[in-house]
């Protein structure tokens, strides 16, 4: 048995649910919010970090990358041509990067401040951090996207999928990263028309409907968020 | 032919220098100094991050912890029980947390502001973000510390090596960044005496001296930073 702990604007959250929804897997799921501290969750990840993934009684495997490697080595192994890590060293080193590349630079250039302004300040309390959103820390998450974005137009003109011919977890961790912003109408899809298709068709794998689905309280999507043609 | 684009006060090269010194290899090292953002290196990896790793004519390897992949599917699966991170999925995911944890967490919170206050900002021309120590973010970065050195303190008291019963990627990647943090009189050891006693055993390692013999310019360090019995 699994289960996920997870917060649905957490992008590494988000890219682990892609990952086990394409691999068949139907864990147990329970949303943590971080910044609470949970006693019991400290206890499981003493970062407070998500996600965090249990399967059976086996210890907790804590965090995005190190889920999809322990995922990899025990589902992705059986998979043949769905396998979602290349086979060869040097584009298993590809998928990665790319991984890294939204699960850590975007995150820290992009995603956190976005959330964290716009989402989690109004779900906190005073003493958590919680209160109006910070405009000068939005303007440049902003700037940052942009660039992003651009490099992800890139990465879709010269490839198939983004790291190469198949669909890998270097299209789950970016889909999973930009659907969070995209939800928050964050992303200019007309300047980027060639990320807007690529990204189109990770959207309309049945792994992305239950995201798809999901309402964060007190927080509309844009409204072409759950369109699959937009 | 593997060569190795590095900075020696970059937390996640000093822990693939150790992986490489622990593995036999001797790489070709090239020095970056990531803020100049030179044109070839930014060609290799647009992140502009380090370390990087080429093999032969193979593609830029980019990153601590997707090195230590690559080295463990190109090296480590032939080392027996030398093998730097451990074979059973669970086992691999509490190395590679560890990893995530001295590689990623306490750069965020304390290694990343120390290096950058008082020594990338020396060598920074001022239009590259040089200038004056700023003492908030160093005091910041030093309370931090203090919680990641009794992490490390509990982790020597509970496990002989850091993940375990062997030396793996978490002793390297802890050690690796710690000796940054030492080579700058950070550390306080004689509160952690566990900790002191794990990180003289990593420190004794051959692997370990071409990093005690390093200088940086201007900056000497700490009295009993080379020592191997202090």
């Amino acid at each position: 048995m699994l289960r996920l702990h997870h917060h649905p604007m957490s992008a590494a959250s988000r890219f682990v649910r892609l990952v086990l929804g394409e691999y068949g897997e139907r864990p147990d799921f329970q949303e943590e919010r971080p910044w609470e501290r949970r006693r019991e969750f400290i206890a499981l990840n003493p970062a407070a970090t998500l996600p965090v993934l249990i399967e059976d009684s086996g210890p907790p495997v804590v965090g995005g990358t190190v889920i999809a490697e322990y995922l990899d080595e025990t589902r992705g192994v059986f998979q043949r041509d769905k396998r979602l890590l290349a086979e060869k060293p040097a584009e298993r080193a590809e998928v990665r990067r790319l991984v890294e590349w939204f699960l850590v630079k975007l995150e820290n250039e992009v995603t956190r401040y976005l959330v964290r302004e716009r989402v989690f300040k109004q779900e906190m309390r005073a003493e958590e951090g919680g209160g109006p959103p910070d405009a000068s820390a939005i303007r440049a998450a902003r700037a940052n996207l942009k660039h992003h974005m651009r490099y992800v137009g890139w990465l879709a003109e010269s490839r198939n999928w983004l790291s190469g011919d198949r669909l890998s977890y270097a299209d789950l961790a970016a889909a999973g990263a930009l659907s969070i912003l995209d939800y928050l109408g964050e992303i200019a899809w007309d300047q980027e028309p060639l990320a807007k298709e690529w990204y189109l068709r990770v959207k309309s794998r049945p792994s992305f409907r239950p995201l798809l689905a999901e309402r964060v309280r007190g927080l509309a999507p844009v409204s072409h968020y759950a369109d699959l043609d937009f």
